[in-house]
């Protein structure tokens, strides 16, 4: 049973939330964009499944996920996480529906932060190039460097501490934690001033981090050509006019 | 068993799509900061819930749900209504899992959708009045009437056309249906102008919203003080300034 992920080839995206969860879990899967277009892969192959040409639920944006087994067609991140540890309990601390439940709770909050860290960059208009909004970019990322990260970093600080420390969610390792591991690579990347100042308060996150990124299939996947370094062309970038002290 | 709902008390917001669930299923519930502070409701009650005195997971942010079926405290709109088709199973079709799957991953599309709706009037921080970023406002407000908007009902107008015009998820009712039609209310109180234009292309969308608020149950909590007017406190408002024909 082979999974195959449809997303853009170039960038880790909200992609890499999943192929994360994919790699800790040690399943087989084929990136299939990242294959040539000429063997059916390529960004071409993204295009064909959002016209739906795969059948099921037709998809709004990649990530897009085909579980052979159900033959479900699942996009949208944390539905594709939380369809994964259904699958492979041992992500989502044993899966049953509590903890399942409370890590979805989690990813959609970290959903949450990552499409405000896309807008400090985009605040008017999607389609639209940075250098048309920058003027704007840097009022909202303002904001965001004082008021939003502080916020949703306190809050996933104040979680793991309740916890005791160790988990996010309950007592056992899940998704989530990779997740998180990877927003804090990716905020270190693009807002480093910034980065300086959030980190006296996140200890705890910080930790859980080197944890993360410790464990022995993320290790050897984050060493591996798998891995796609962040760029200015993804969700967080490194524009030096955006990134401030808080 | 009575749920109990933590929103803020004036606008109908995202515990909308919680409630209109929880009404469609039947489900006793309180609505606990529309009942007095004196008798430990009104707006304390959340910051309380806020400040983790509930137990349980910390929630990040309002709608929050309590389930006295194993004490859960669920955050998150779309994990909220995920967790109520898992106990009421007619709120996703019959809730198999790839129902609910189904139902999970169109609920997140619709939550992208109500973001860049909050957005249109706040582009540039949550923490600031609209009169403060007026300008941003109608330049991000310009390119959802043309783009966005239009791209996200065009896409649900597929999903509905492909599944054969009756439903979203497959061949039977679910809360999509209640939430989508509360998103073209909101869409149609806010934008009345742009509205007009986007009609054309949603007659099956129409005919749904139509059908949704026909449901007897939701009828009469329509017609009852439960349900709260759309106003401008709230995601979808009402700026003249910024409706425009698309």
């Amino acid at each position: 049973m082979t999974y195959r992920l449809y997303y853009w080839p170039e960038i880790p995206g909200r992609g890499e939330f999943v192929r994360l969860a994919l790699e800790e879990a040690g399943a087989e899967y084929v990136d299939v964009a990242r294959t040539p277009a000429k063997k059916g892969g390529g960004v071409p192959a993204i295009l064909r499944v959002l016209e739906g040409e795969l059948g099921g639920l037709l998809p709004f944006a990649p990530p897009v996920l085909i579980d052979p087994e159900g033959e479900l067609v699942i996009a949208q991140t944390a539905c594709i996480l939380d369809h994964l540890a259904s699958r492979h309990r041992a992500l989502a601390g044993g899966g049953d529906h509590p903890r399942r439940v409370a890590a979805l709770q989690l990813q959609l909050t970290i959903a949450d932060l990552v499409t405000e860290t896309h807008d400090t960059h985009h605040p008017i208009a999607v389609e639209r190039h940075y250098e048309e909004q920058k003027a704007e970019a840097a009022r909202r990322t303002a904001s965001f460097v004082r008021q939003r990260a502080p916020k949703f970093l306190g809050y996933f600080e104040d979680v793991l501490a309740r916890g005791g420390g160790e988990h996010l969610v309950g007592d056992r390792f899940s998704y989530v934690e990779l997740s998180l591991a990877h927003v804090l690579d990716g905020l270190a990347y693009a807002f480093p001033r910034a980065f300086v100042s959030w980190r006296a308060s996140i200890p705890g996150l910080l930790a859980l981090r080197d944890r993360a990124w410790a464990r022995p299939r993320i290790a050897e996947y984050l060493a591996s050509p798998r891995r796609i370094a962040f760029s200015e062309m993804g969700i967080f970038r490194h524009y030096p006019e955006l990134d401030r002290v808080a």
